[in-house]
């Protein structure tokens, strides 16, 4: 019963447009990022990176750098505890010894008094290296005589477990009456951030850890800490993570990093708190970028338009080092089998060891990639088949009710709901212009958590004062999304109180319960469930309390504005405040706290890939209209429209942000942003070379809220974090298509590949 | 049930002597005091004082101030808000209007760029005054045609009510065989915080407040700063309170004053946050004393030495504002009530305006001062009886069972183990040495609470995480006591952890519940009693879990050494942290928090101030062996006992530490420290002048522990915080007589009166 049944009008406080709260303390740079945090005899840490992209180390001096006025202490290889390891696989050390597989490679840090000094002492610390071949096409890196990136695995190809195959794709082939085929391909692109990442590390005396960084999951940060704590001798110790207000995550905070590592090691070693921040350059280069992919697919329907088959072959680019990054084809599984209803699934994904940066999670984890090939796939095969796009979708479309090849469990799905309201606003000028072009694609996302690790959980603690308002210590991580927006609205418009009477904290691990981390579009609905939870436990206690007080029966009470009343015998009313101060002033005394642990009844997927992971999820179509400058090739999107079937929206002017956000890191994705990689050296670490898009290229977005109440969701609330850049690039590459007969298959669709592709055309 | 039934062997944390968790931190500098604390563009603020005792304001001019670069603001009596005011009375506005009454007044302030620039604007500031006689002696202030120092109040007394009388004194008077009657006094003593005082005030974008303060009371100072926002005129705002680590308390943090109110006005004025410290000089001028007093006691006893009578009347310079300090007769009644068994006792106090600087709440509040006068004449009346002054003081002695004439129910009560332990110390050298004198005085103080506002009560919330590590959120205040230190180790001791494993968070309102405050020496005991009561819940959580896990009955299973298990079959037996996994990675989770709010059952005292204000009471004796050097008349401490009944000490060596500091303040108090005032002037505002008791004046001190577990206390814990200096200045001064026979009634014993008392003694 998570209140969805009430109409829209019956809520005080969900479904507002209530502005961000911290907006005006963040416009006037009154909000504490890592970089504003200064604390007593701190000193700054600096790491050196390597100068090659494969190679030996063959010497190492940092006397010079250790001799440096104002340096406290530089740190090698050698200085990493065995056991300290980062990734995936737990293999990679926040320092490297002996070799460098990457530009990235960590080799050397140094402490000292100011960050100048820190940075005058790498320039002390001399490196011999002995150059080795590197490798960086994954595609040249599965051949046979390949160099091998680590000699130890014996290929450059991992051992992952990303395939399977539902119903019968081969038979399923030989009954279709339209197959299209094709490979589509797309490159690095980064979260670029406005807040630059960056920890800092203290000891107490008992070798407790304190850390301030830029996490989005605090909670399994913290075991991760306590792990290199361990590895560093120091077991059974505390480590507190603290989150200072973030600039941006988009999941490029989804794990840790040899930065915070090398702090701890620095704090450790000077036994002062030690800041390591970087700055954009470093940002750029030592922060985890999106998975380049190759994706082959091949597609087929009856001569009804009706789909038979999706089979997809894919090559990812895992860089030097396994990161979570390459468990990303366990999201793409998501689009994979579940976009559309398709019975016959065929996935097989490798990951490739180049001498290349490594990847990381990047909203949508994946899902933008492969809903790319998927999209525009599904328009090569409409045209096929004679039909129209939007049609052609709607005749695939899925449906409340559908159980995918996958076993998801589709709940609610305003897919349907979508597609009108896209076609309804893309087709209202049906006059057609040269050069001008419409395109759609549609998405499935995850959107009431994600069971990917043994908890999916969330815990919320709730504390009322005597003036009526509220502390709530949460689990989930507001990391500029406006979670914490989203959460104090819940808990105001469960206990009767107005948005600005509750607090969140969010940003502490010895305050806040555990949770899983915000990713996944998870937040809303599961730390919003946690909240729900912990409100509706003390809405009971406060609904006894007042009963006795009011002389009436619990079930009688409404909370609302402020006030404990009786609706239909109004002499029966109490101010909240009131009625908490004589609770707290009674003989022995109440004090208004609950809390509440919700984690959700999905499921982690069995070794086939099938289970139900999500309690539900969250459907969009985004429509598009270009204009393609055939003597330039310059795209230019005219119109935009984002559907999405969001359950209820908690705040519609923050999910429209969230829409907005999203599109415009998708059109970046689709036609301009490309992290430029030449021998694994990175050669566009800034803004003016890598082309982010910003607020000038953004366009003007239509974001309709479809609203589909779904029973699990905080007040029928569903997840939309990351849809809005998903289908993004496949419906401006069909837009495109659909605007000057081009297809472009490789992302980003700069004017250039454009401007080729209608030079082959016409020739 | 508190635990009280185990004997002291069976516990594995309580009753250990575990040092300080944070010493070393504050030894090596890391601990963070407010004067650590640095905030974005954070300013500093600085308060112009009165340059007269009694004047009229004729005119200020801020021009200059306010044209000096680098100053944000100058602010007056103007720019404070009508109804903001302080103190017991509400009638003492932050910074004066038009008129000063003392030459602590607070006039004008600034906020600065740096706190040099604060500093050089107020010497900007020029202010014309007009003299006014001023009255700085409490007792001709109460005469007829002394000046007044408030015109509107018609007198110099206050109001007050400060008045019993219970049995019949004169009808006892005329049965006593033996009375005596003299006049005692005591003079300002101040708290000498090695932390001088300072707060940090800044708004968020709503204007609600963030206050950094040196405080032993975060829930009534948040109370305080609502209303001083309601006055600003914002209202239904937020306010949290953050109480950085504190370098001593002492009662000096039991109020919010002026510089706390003025940084509020000035951040909201400048718009950034705002520090105001104090220097040493500010802290001995601006700060509040101890209360000095002029006691008149007539005390007498039957021909077997048992007291029959005390009356006491009293007169308290209560400077020129009316501050809480006004109300330490309220607790003076405790000693004079019901130290020792007397059933006709009357007490009649005064408190007089004067323009002297007003007084504040010190460790005993009023106990020190009334015990000087009572322990003093006790001794005199044994004397006067012929009878030890030990044996005389164990016919009169409190029993448990007593009810005194105030209705203090005395449950648990040493004293005669005190006195024993005391005398066996002292006598073990029976040998009389010229100038040599022993002398006692014993002690009651609340050891369980003590109600003086609406609640007495403490809110604590534990929150345990995967790896055994418990946060306790608790309402107590840590302010150098060690209460974090006494609060783990309940937790622990209650949950089978090390005292490593718990965090105490104690230093913020948005985080800790409710409590009324660090005083009466309460907080081991209720705050304590919080902790175990949220411990007791999350235990039986716990338990029930483990029951089903290593199937068995939660009954049969133990807590201790971080682990689970049954006694009789160690077969059944889990790790905590394991457990705590196991439970958090069930499906639908578990976590493990639990909420305790605990109020003592003790009463607020009725209009006649009869009330158990307390749920049990802490006696103890001192004496002291001193020895008189008749030459000079100075005074050496050879000897000191402290015994204390303590119900059950959590930490001993905390227990000790608490009292050896209480004595080593007590014997300031008794032989040098004096707040010289010279027409209202502080005359040594530092601390070559002001005589404190340093390291090395202090005495090796015995602190026998007597435990008799009190079945209220946490683990029968009764509080320890105050009464180490309460009995102290008696001791002695009993003691200097018994060595060259000179009783000195005026505190400090300063050798200039013992030589002066020895002159007139030899004349």
């Amino acid at each position: 019963m998570n209140n969805i049944s009430k109409s829209k009008n019956e809520f005080s406080v969900v479904g507002k447009r209530i502005p961000k709260l911290d907006a005006a303390q963040k416009a006037m740079g009154r909000a504490e990022y890592i970089q504003d945090i200064i604390l007593p005899e701190m000193v700054y840490g600096k790491i050196l990176y390597s100068r090659h992209a494969h190679a030996k180390i063959v010497s190492i001096d940092t006397s010079k750098a250790k001799a440096l006025p104002g340096v406290l202490s530089v740190i090698t290889g050698e200085d990493v505890p065995e056991k300290m390891k980062m990734g995936f696989y737990k293999d990679n050390p926040p320092i490297k010894k002996g070799k460098v597989w990457s530009f990235r490679d960590e080799v050397a840090a140094v402490a000292a008094k100011t960050p100048e000094i820190a940075k005058k002492a790498l320039d002390l610390i001399e490196i011999e290296y002995e150059e080795l071949e590197g490798i960086f096409d994954p595609e040249k890196a599965m051949e046979k005589d390949s160099p091998l990136v680590h000699e130890r695995h014996k290929s450059n190809v991992l051992k992952l477990p990303w395939k399977l195959h539902y119903g019968d794709v081969d038979a399923a082939q030989k009954k279709a009456a339209f197959i299209v085929e094709d490979r589509f391909s797309t490159t690095w692109v980064t979260h670029c951030c406005m807040g630059t990442s960056g920890a800092i590390a203290l000891f107490d005396n008992s070798y407790n850890l304190t850390i301030y960084t830029n996490t989005q999951i605090p909670s399994l940060a913290q075991k991760d800490f306590l792990e290199a704590l361990k590895a560093m001798g120091l077991k059974n110790k505390r480590v507190r993570v603290i989150k200072p207000t973030i600039g941006g995550g988009f999941g490029s905070k989804l794990d840790t990093y040899a930065y915070e590592h090398i702090a701890i090691l620095l704090a450790h070693k000077c036994g002062k708190p030690v800041k390591l921040t970087f700055d954009r350059t470093e940002e750029f280069k030592a922060t985890s970028t999106r998975q380049p992919a190759i994706i082959d697919i091949k597609q087929g329907c009856d001569k009804d338009g009706k789909l038979l088959f999706r089979d997809i072959k894919m090559v990812l680019d895992n860089g030097a080092h396994t990161s979570w990054g390459a468990t990303t084809p366990s999201v793409m599984m998501m689009p994979i089998t579940s976009l559309y209803r398709v019975k016959n699934v065929r996935y097989d994904a490798k990951c490739v060891y180049t001498n290349n940066t490594y990847a990381q999670a990047m909203r949508g984890y994946g899902n933008p990639q492969a809903t790319f090939a998927i999209e525009s796939s599904m328009d090569m095969l409409a045209k096929k088949t004679g039909m129209d796009p939007i049609e052609f979708r709607r005749i695939n479309r899925n449906h409340p009710g559908d159980i995918t090849p996958q076993d998801f469990k589709i709940t609610t799905c305003g897919m349907d709901l979508c597609l009108d309201a896209v076609e309804k606003e893309l087709r209202k000028d049906t006059s057609k212009e040269k050069g001008v072009g419409i395109g759609v694609a549609s998405l499935i996302h995850v959107g009431g958590g994600a069971r990917i690790y043994k908890s999916d959980g969330c815990g919320a603690i709730l504390k009322m004062d005597d003036y009526g308002k509220v502390n709530v210590f949460t689990g989930g991580t507001d990391m500029g999304q406006g979670l914490d927006n989203i959460t104090a609205q819940i808990v105001a418009e469960e206990l009767g109180l107005f948005v600005e009477d509750i607090n969140v904290i969010h940003t502490d691990t010895d305050v806040c319960p555990w949770d899983v981390g915000a990713h996944a579009s998870r937040s809303t609905f599961v730390a919003g469930n946690a909240a729900l939870g912990a409100a509706k436990k003390i809405k009971q206690k406060l609904l006894e309390f007042g009963a006795k007080i009011l002389d009436t029966a619990p079930e009688s009470l409404v909370l609302k504005n402020r006030l404990m009343f009786v609706p239909d015998d109004l002499e029966k009313s109490i101010a909240i405040d009131k009625l908490l101060r004589k609770a707290h002033f009674s003989p022995g005394g109440t004090m208004f706290v609950a809390d509440h642990f919700y984690d959700p009844d999905n499921e982690n997927m069995g070794k086939d890939f099938k289970g139900n992971m999500s309690m539900t999820y969250t459907f969009g179509v985004h429509g598009v209209k270009v204009k393609v400058d055939e003597e330039t090739g310059k795209v230019a999107v005219l119109e935009y429209v984002a559907a999405h079937d969001v359950g209820r929206a908690i705040n519609p002017l923050l999910l429209e942000g969230q829409v907005y956000g999203g599109v415009v890191m998708g059109l970046g994705y689709a036609l301009s942003e490309e992290v430029v990689h030449k021998n694994g050296e990175n050669m566009n670490a800034n803004f003016r070379d890598y082309k982010l898009f910003t607020a000038k290229d953004a366009v003007k977005i239509k974001a309709p809220i479809l609203e589909t109440p779904d029973k699990e969701g905080p007040f029928g609330a569903k997840g939309i974090g990351e849809p809005g850049c998903v289908p993004t690039a496949p419906a401006v590459a069909n837009a495109i298509y659909d605007a000057v007969g081009v297809r472009i298959k490789d992302l980003p669709i700069t004017p250039e590949k454009v401007l080729a592709a209608l030079k082959g055309k016409n020739n």
